[in-house]
This record gives structure tokens, C-alpha cells and sequence, in this order.
């Protein structure tokens, strides 16, 4: 039984991971932090876990973290958890970080895409970006993991196969993803009232979003070349789940070749226990992974082009759920204890 | 053709008058204006209006507007709308008050409900309750008009035949409200956000909501005597719309007469343009009055106690569209003008 | 560790038990059918439940499910489990009926009803009420379970303390009930299309519902006399939930007495893992228990009225999360395993 | 005035057109048809028409339609129109199509993506494809109109300016284009279950839509040169509306010119009245465009590549409305009337 922590457990991703850790057999929830103006139990906080815990929820005392919790996971915005993971890590504690701190190597890229200086190059340096599929090994031995980012995931997730085959055109990648409001957090602006998202859906931050230098430096490790994705993200009127619908020019090679993809893609994720590879001619839904920590991807494999449907619950796969996996490969517990 | 003006447009039944008036061939908008940071066309706020309107949206200035403007729709949150009605009727203006200051007439009552003075005892005693099917006459005459609010206009209009007609044992109705999210108005808080809703079902100040009072000063003076409603609102996971379903005990002498009551209602309503009356059987349902300026209403009528189903689109019957009705009325035009 | 079958998989209820039992520690789903053109596999019929569980869904074979499980979950349209019970009882096997088949006592009501005639009165007299919360007793010795209707488990939990203190006046009770399209099963209608419930809200089968005399049948046991609600269900345009929202008229002793009847409420579910009552001024909302197996009732006492709000999730509380509550304590598990 | 009839009335363009035409100063629908058990009043089957209209609907009695109307308006599936058509014009009337029977010049191509024959090739070829920003001069002439589909008309209108200036390389097209339901016409079918769409978002017919074929069609014209898109659809949980993102690679002429493009656009539809170019940064939204005959387009114009976004509602500007526009000019009509 491991004992953890959640700081920031009052936004979408901090409630999944209480909702989570409760129903996980070797998690004990021994510490709740947020930014709160005075400390209330979680259970007045959301009404839906009475019954199920009785605990205050604070503002975060380091101290006592480390005191009581063994690993902590930051559901916390970007910038705040640069301050309060080296904390962490100095006092010996494991650290998930599902903050986007974390997870890009290159500063400058960081730097400029959110607005502020990375402070913690020393961790950053040693920070292992938390998607199982990719990283395992590395995760197993992790102090300090950065969860990717919600559309990174499932756009990687998606994409590696044909990245790492070399069959993807570099700079032909166009990734059109939609998703569900809770990615963007449980922000009080006019934009995200019911009357302005309900019956709507848009375009927004056109080629211009902070995920797609993830989503870039990732697949540019798996090509073995810099690759650059043509990224646009939409705003579904729905709660939770991102579908992203891929297009992606075949190499020359991969033309000739003409190799069975979607076998590809099975043997590629043969082993894992959340990626779900659909029949020919069949494609993913948002119903079929929502509340799960499934990523299905579906694959049009035509002449001269390859088009994939992916899907992930935002706050699962996408966010609590994969910390959790995270969570799971450093203590050696089935990967998916407390996920199925 | 008539110049209005139209104060607070950028709430929801100011962009909803906006819809209206463009479309209505005897009124020319000539004044628009807001609480605002800095003058904006209107068609940058509501890039909908785009090739239809281009005016600035502007601080109201009274000046202006008395001097461009014949009538002039307050939508306005209370309190705001009685600093600024004494000033345009002072200038000879007529207007059209959506909000709730100059609805009810007893002050105490508006106090403790609105938590607030009413400021303008002088203009209240000649204000005309905007119910059309009511107060058609007076409006006519009307330089004021306290534009009812989007239950009382339901509610009122659901009861007036049984409780003019001495049927409803005072004491028992109860009217148990459901209404989309725009009946809040475009207010920025959390318990608005997309995510909080979506999905979402429940009740809300639970017979503690300022409109029922309304309701009990019109049914009381329909039946001549004092009435008290129970009222119970709800919130729907829809953008328009409200639809109340009533139970109201018969009285001794209705139990015994045993009319037929749907054929008193249609008798009630007969000549009415915008109430109508469902065959026995057959209730009202949302989609068919969204978007329309009609109230229906489906009456199950049992030994001794009568459901009443009732439904209207809340920003337009509920708000906007009255307020049109009512100005069409001011103006001899064809009640529906506009309209339909 | 229970061998159980599900007839009737391939229904939402069907669906949802699948769902539950997977997770349970003590339950093995060794049987799964419904009627079906030809056997698939469940997770090709559900492609979320891929990578969970791979199970050929057949046609019912009798002889085949009694050799195979030791309890049987019935989520079958009524009228087709009382051809299926008998058997199965018979072979010795326990069953949990989700049909309205073995709920009513009376078989007049039930053929009036459901237009059908009751043709299995033998075991329609052993038949338990499932609801746990007060048939717990009897439930641990069942072999034939009536699991209840959606609506009457919230309306009689939440009407049970005062109907069966007393308080509540006899014909006084009106339950104005709010649904999420799946309480009406996976039914292929035009009234069910997305388009014709999205931004629609109705109420249907006014005063005529075929859950109103469960409701009355079991308020009457605990009344000790004759009672009969006036029932309304509304369609909510949402997949999950149903909140009803209550009146009752106090019992002159009741008005004399002036108990509290949230410290009653309290007292009454004292023990209950499934029953949470809201705080003064506190209701519920179907958030609070959806994908949960809680109802949540909050109570407004005034003078001479109580208004009562209560919340459950239609498929789980109100279908196959009950079902398996049920389950639990036939087999003596925890009452709340594989629900929490 | 010109007399209009309306076969195919129940369907959802159908039901549009109505509501459309019954405002319209110069149309009067004087006969309503289509697939029905036995005639009923429009107004009972819509019983939002109620106090609007109230005249029967039957099957088509063509000789009737003749006798009563000068234009027709056909709602129909296709293959259904094809057998109609003819006959109304060679009784000399005027007929509007809204079904794909005229669109697709090459009778192959309809034949293979529509699964049945042409059968009227004579009145094919005089045949206008009814997107009046490219062919209104022919429109006012025709005595046939082939009203697009959704999906073209939101694509063509996106593409027109850069595909006719040469701007846009061949083959590197890609429309991914997301539609509300309606889209989809009345379908009763299990995966147009409220509960099957509601929370959901799913790719469908991906890169086999049969409005692709249409789509190139008229680019190729444009471009004058063939012309193939890469075209993937996708199902929105919401009623009306679709948003068109678009992915085109510049052509090397293009990239060297470096036009803006956003003039360019607002140069190409400079008088239209129902196309929006919105300004750089903007992008669209379905809720501007939504019950409205409006286009609007965003572009984003980088390097090597254009990224636009396009919406219209489907119902409108995709089907009826457009339609209403069609009539205005075979008329001389003011071209917007009726439809601001």
C-alpha cells in the first residue's frame, strides 16, 4: 500500500485522480492540498464523494506532504509545479507531474510557448515524460515524471508506428483534433458558459497551441529527425473525450512497400494493455474510451496517404488516468490495477 | 416606422430585441448601448449580426438617446433599469422595462426580494404589467411598461382561466419550473460553465425565487382574493426554453360543476394570437415553442385535481418577444408584427 | 467467487451490469445472451468492453446458463422474464429480475398496466422487493428478486421515513420526476432520435405511468393503508440520471409536532451505505450521482408542506447497480462491493 | 406572389422550408406533400406551425401540384426526385431539387456513389447546380435547379477563391468537415439514438462520402483542371450546423506571390450577401452562422501552406434556405429576402 498525495485536487484532473485512487487497491489518498481560501473537507467540495472519503482539503504544506506521502501527484497549473516539485524531490518523494513543466526539453521552446521561464533545469534534466507505450523502462525507475499532455497523447499514441517506420512524409502531418471542455480545465471565462459551448463547436488556437512543440519533440525522437506537425484543435460540446482525425503523406518507400498497416500498428502494441488497434474499415468513438484509459485508433491506409482516427478520454488516458499507469509501472503493480 | 432603442445589449434579451427589430418592418433600432469598456459595433460583439446591423454599442447616453429614439427597451439587470426609465419618460420617451423594478407593486415586497429599495414609487404606480392577454387595454395607453418576467409569464398565463374563474383552491397550486440557461442571463460563474451543466439536472432556490412573488400579486388579482403559490425552479441542460408543470386542487363548487375545462381555456384564449390550446391528451413540449413567441398549454383535467403543462420560449414570449408584443400594441401595429 | 449469467446483455440495464460485474471481485460473468440474430462477441456488440472481457452473446439457452452460473440477472422487456424465471427457479438457480414481471403483488394492476396477464403466481408470491433499504431481510433469503422500477426507487426512498411516520397527508403526494433517456431502454422510435430530444424537454404519460402503482403498493406497506400518488416523468435531454421533485402535505399531527425532518431523514438511512441526505438548504443534483449507486434527498420543511428533492442514477441505483447491491447481500458480500 | 408547393414536407429540409417560406413577402405554399399514411394537417404534424399555417398534407398528386403551384420544391431522398422532376417540368413548372439527382454531371460517378441509375439525363444536362455565388447568372434563367449538398456547399464556398486563382496545389486537399444531425435528414435508426450521440463524436463514411464526387465536381471546374479532396465527415452531438476545416499546400507559384489572402477573399465575395470573411485571428463559429443563410470563412495563411475554416448551417445555407435564395433570383426578387 503506497501512501499519496494529491496537490491541486480541485480541478477536473485532481477530482478523476481522488476518483481513481479511491477504487485503486494499493493507493491510500493520505494528503489534499489546492489553492483554497480555507480548508474544507472534499467531500463539500464534491458532494459525489461523500459516502466514499472525509478529508480537508488545504492549501499545501510541503512539510506535511512529505511527511505523510510516499508520492505525490501536482495536478497543478504550469508554472506552479515547478515550484513545489524540487520540494518534493529533494525531500525524497516521487513526483507525477501532470503540469506541462516538465515536458519539454528545450527551454526556449517552453519559454515561449508558455509564457514564462522553466525554473528547475536541474529536474527537468532527469524528468521522464510519462507515456507507458513509449517510455516504460525509464518510467519504472522515474523520481520525477512529466504526464504528456492530452492531445499529445493520443496524437502520439497515433502516430508512432509510421513515425518510427519512416513510412510519414516528415512535414506532411496534419492533426485535426476535437475536444471536450474539460481539457481545458475548469476556467470561469465567458467562453466556456453552457450557452456559449452548447449547439457550438469552433476552431481555436488555429496551428498555434502549446501542445503541438510536444507533440513535435516527441515524434521527432521517434523519427530520428525533426518533424514539425500542422495542428489544430477544436472545442467539442460535449464533457469529456478527444478524437483527433490524422492525414499523413506516405514516403516514397512506404508507397512501394504497400505493407498491412493496421497489422503494424497491432504488432507495434501488441503488448499493451490500453491501446486498442480497430478492424479495417472501422473507427474510433468518444463513447467507447470515455471513463476508460483506452486510446482506440482506427487506420485508412490509401495509396499515397494515411488517414487514422484516435480517441481518448481527456481526463483518463489523457491526464489522471495515465498517471495512474504512471504510478502503476513505479511500483511495480499491474499496469492496469484500478484502470479496467 | 418607429425609432426604438435598445438599452443593455449585450445581455441575452438585448441581443434577442436585436434579433426581433431587425426583422420587424415598422421599427428602425437607433440607439444601442451597453455597460461597456469601449464603444464596439455591435456586429464585432455579435459577429451573428454581421451584414444585418453595423452601429456602436455604447455607455448610454440619455441625451442621445431621448434625442434619437421614440421607445426605448431597457434590458437591464434591477436596479439599473429604475435610475434610467424616470429620465426617458421625463423626456417624453416611451419604455419598454425588461427588467423585474417596476413589476411588483407592493415596495416591501420588491425589498425583500430584490434586496433593494424601489427608487421610483412615482413611475411604479402607473407602470402597466405587460401581459398582453391581461392587461391589453392599458398597454395600449401605456408610457411604461413593467415587461413580465419568464416564469410569472408562464405560470400566470397557465392559471388565469381556472383562477379567474374560481376553479384552483387557493392554497394548493404548485408549480414545479424547468428552464434553459439563457433565464439566468449571461452571467460569468461557475455553476454556468459548460461542464457544470452539461448532463447535469437540479433544482434551484427551491420555493425561494424572486418571481414567485410576481405570480401571486397576478393570480391574486385575477381571483380577488389573496394567493399563495408553491414554486420550485429547475435548470434545464438547454440553451431556451421553460416548461412548467402545475397541480391545482379544484374547489367543491368545481368538483361538482365538472365543466370541461380545455374548452374554457380555448374560450379564455380565443382571440389570442400567441396562446395555444393542446387537444385532450396532448401536452406541450419544448421544441415547438423555442424560437416562437407562443405559449401552449395542455391541461389533464381529474376528478379533483387539475395538471396543467405550460411551455414558452424564455427570451422571446418570456422576455424579448413580449416586449415586441407589447410595443406593437403601443403602436396599433398588428399584435404579431414581427412576430411570427 | 459467484458464477453469474446475464440475460438481456444487449440493453442498456444489460450493458450496464456487464460494466459492474467486471469489476467486482466476487462475480464471474460465465453466461451472457439476449435476444440476437447471431452470436457475436460482447465486445465486438460493445467495442468499449474490448480488452476487458471476450464472450460469445447468444440467443438463451436455458439448459446451457443453469449448467453454467449459479445466479441469473434477468434485463429483459417484462412479459419475457416470466417466461424465463420459472425455469431457471426451478433448476435450482437464484434469479434478479430487472423486469417489472414480479413487482406488483396485485395481478390486476399489473395486467391493467402492462397489458398483459401475470402468468407465473406462484413465484410472483415469493417475489422479494429488491429494495434493500427495506426488504434487506428478506432479500438475504431470496431466490426470485423483483429488482424496482427507476422511478419508484428514488420516490420511495425518498418518501419512505415520513409516509411511514406518518407525516405525510394520504392523496396529498404529487411526484414530479425528471428522466435521462435511458430509462426507457435502447428503444429504436422517432421520439428517441438525438434530434428530437436534444434541446426538447416534455412531459409524457401524464398521471398515467405504469410505475405509479409500484410506487403505490410499496408507500402503502409502509403507510399501513391505502395510498395513491399523483406521478408526472418528464424526458430530460441527458443519457443518465432521474431526479423527482416531491410535495406532500403535512398530517395535521405533523404540523403539531414540528419534528426535524432532516435529523428523521438522517435516523431513518442512519446504516445505509447507498442513502446520503443533504444539509438544510442543500439539494441534490444528478452530477452528485451519476455512474454512482447513491440517492441523494434533500428536504425543504415548511409549515404545512414538505418539499423533497431526491437523486439517483436511473442504470445504477435504479437498475443493475441495485441489482448487484442485491447480489451482495444474497451472497453475503459487503453490501457496497464492486459498487464503490 | 408566386405560388409554391412542397413535396417531401416532413423531412427536415422540408419542414425549414416552410418555416422559411411562410415568412417570405412574395411566396404562398399552396400545396403540401409527401410519404404519408393518410393526409393530415401540417400543423398537426408540426405543431410548431400551429396558428401559422394550417393545410393538409398528402401523398404528391402531381396534377394538383401542377393546377396550384408555379415552382416546386423538391425535399426528397434521391432516386425520388428523378421520377418527380420530370414530370412537373414538363407540365411547365419551375423545380427547385434539394435531393443529389442533378447534381452529378457524370452519370457514373452518381451512379457509383449513389448505388442506382440516372434515369433522366435529358433534363440532367440543362440541369443548374444552384451555388449562386458561382452560377447566378445561370440560376436566373433555369428551370431546374440542383440545390448542393451541406457538405459542397460549405467546401466549395471555402475553396472558390484559391482554387480559381491557381493557388492551391492539386491533390493536397484535405476537408475535414464536422456536422451537426440534421445533416443526416429524419433517419429513425439505432445510431441516431439521442442516447448513441449524445456525449459522442465520431468519424463516419471516412474518405467515402458521396459528397466528395460533388465537391470535386465543381473545383475541377473552377480549377479548371481535375481535382480530387481528401474528404473525412464527422457527426456532431448538436442539431444544426456544420465547420469545415480545411488543409490546402501552396502551390510554388503561390508561395512566391505571397497575396493576401484574406483580400483576395474579401475581393472574390465582395458582393455577396450571404458570405463573411472574417478578418485575421478570426475564425468562425457554428453558433453565428446557425438558423441563418450566412457562410462564413477564416483563413490562416502561412508558408507553405492555407489553413481555412468554413460554416454554414445545414439546413439553411446547406439545403433550404439556399434554396429560398435559388427562388429570389429566378424571380428577381431582392436576393436576401425572406432570409434576414
Amino acid at each position: 500500500m503506497v501512501n499519496v498525495g494529491i496537490v491541486g485536487a480541485t480541478g477536473y484532473a485532481g477530482e478523476e485522480l481522488i476518483d481513481i485512487l479511491l477504487k485503486h487497491p494499493q493507493a491510500r489518498i493520505t494528503n489534499i492540498s489546492a489553492k483554497i481560501d480555507k480548508p474544507r473537507d472534499i467531500a463539500d467540495i464534491f458532494p459525489k464523494f461523500k459516502g466514499r472519503i472525509s478529508m480537508l482539503c488545504k492549501e499545501p504544506d510541503l512539510k506535511e506532504i512529505a511527511a505523510k506521502c510516499e508520492l505525490v501527484f501536482l495536478a497543478l497549473p504550469h508554472t506552479v509545479s515547478m515550484e513545489i516539485a524540487p520540494k518534493l524531490l529533494k525531500a525524497g518523494k516521487k513526483v507525477i507531474d501532470l503540469s506541462a513543466d516538465y515536458r519539454l526539453k528545450d527551454t526556449k521552446v517552453y519559454e515561449k510557448f508558455y509564457n514564462t521561464k522553466q525554473k528547475d533545469k536541474l529536474n527537468l534534466s532527469c524528468a521522464v515524460y510519462g507515456l507507458p507505450e513509449i517510455y516504460r523502462l525509464k518510467i519504472k525507475q522515474a523520481k520525477l515524471i512529466a504526464n504528456p499532455g492530452c492531445y499529445p497523447t493520443v496524437s502520439i499514441l497515433a502516430l508512432a508506428p509510421i513515425v518510427a517506420f519512416g513510412s510519414a512524409e516528415p512535414g506532411s502531418i496534419i492533426i485535426d483534433a476535437k475536444s471536450g471542455v474539460t481539457g481545458a480545465g475548469r476556467k470561469i471565462a465567458e467562453g466556456f458558459l453552457f450557452s456559449e459551448i452548447n449547439e457550438d463547436f469552433k476552431a481555436y488556437k488555429v496551428n498555434a497551441h502549446q501542445h503541438a512543440p510536444e507533440i513535435d519533440q516527441e515524434l521527432s525522437k521517434l523519427a530520428g529527425k525533426k518533424l514539425h506537425v500542422t495542428f489544430v484543435p477544436h472545442l467539442l460540446p460535449l464533457n469529456r473525450g478527444i478524437l483527433a482525425t490524422i492525414y499523413v503523406m506516405k514516403t516514397q518507400n512506404a508507397r512501394r512497400k504497400a505493407q498491412n498497416l493496421i497489422s503494424l500498428y497491432k504488432k507495434f502494441y501488441k503488448k499493451e494493455p490500453f491501446v486498442r488497434i480497430k478492424e479495417e474499415g472501422s473507427f474510433p468513438r468518444l463513447k467507447d474510451v470515455v471513463n476508460t484509459n483506452f486510446c482506440d485508433i482506427g487506420i485508412k491506409d490509401e495509396a499515397d496517404k494515411i488517414i487514422i482516427v484516435a480517441a481518448i478520454d481527456n481526463l483518463s488516458k489523457g491526464a489522471s488516468g495515465q498517471a495512474v499507469q504512471n504510478f502503476n509501472i513505479m511500483y511495480n503493480f499491474p499496469e492496469s490495477m484500478g484502470l479496467l
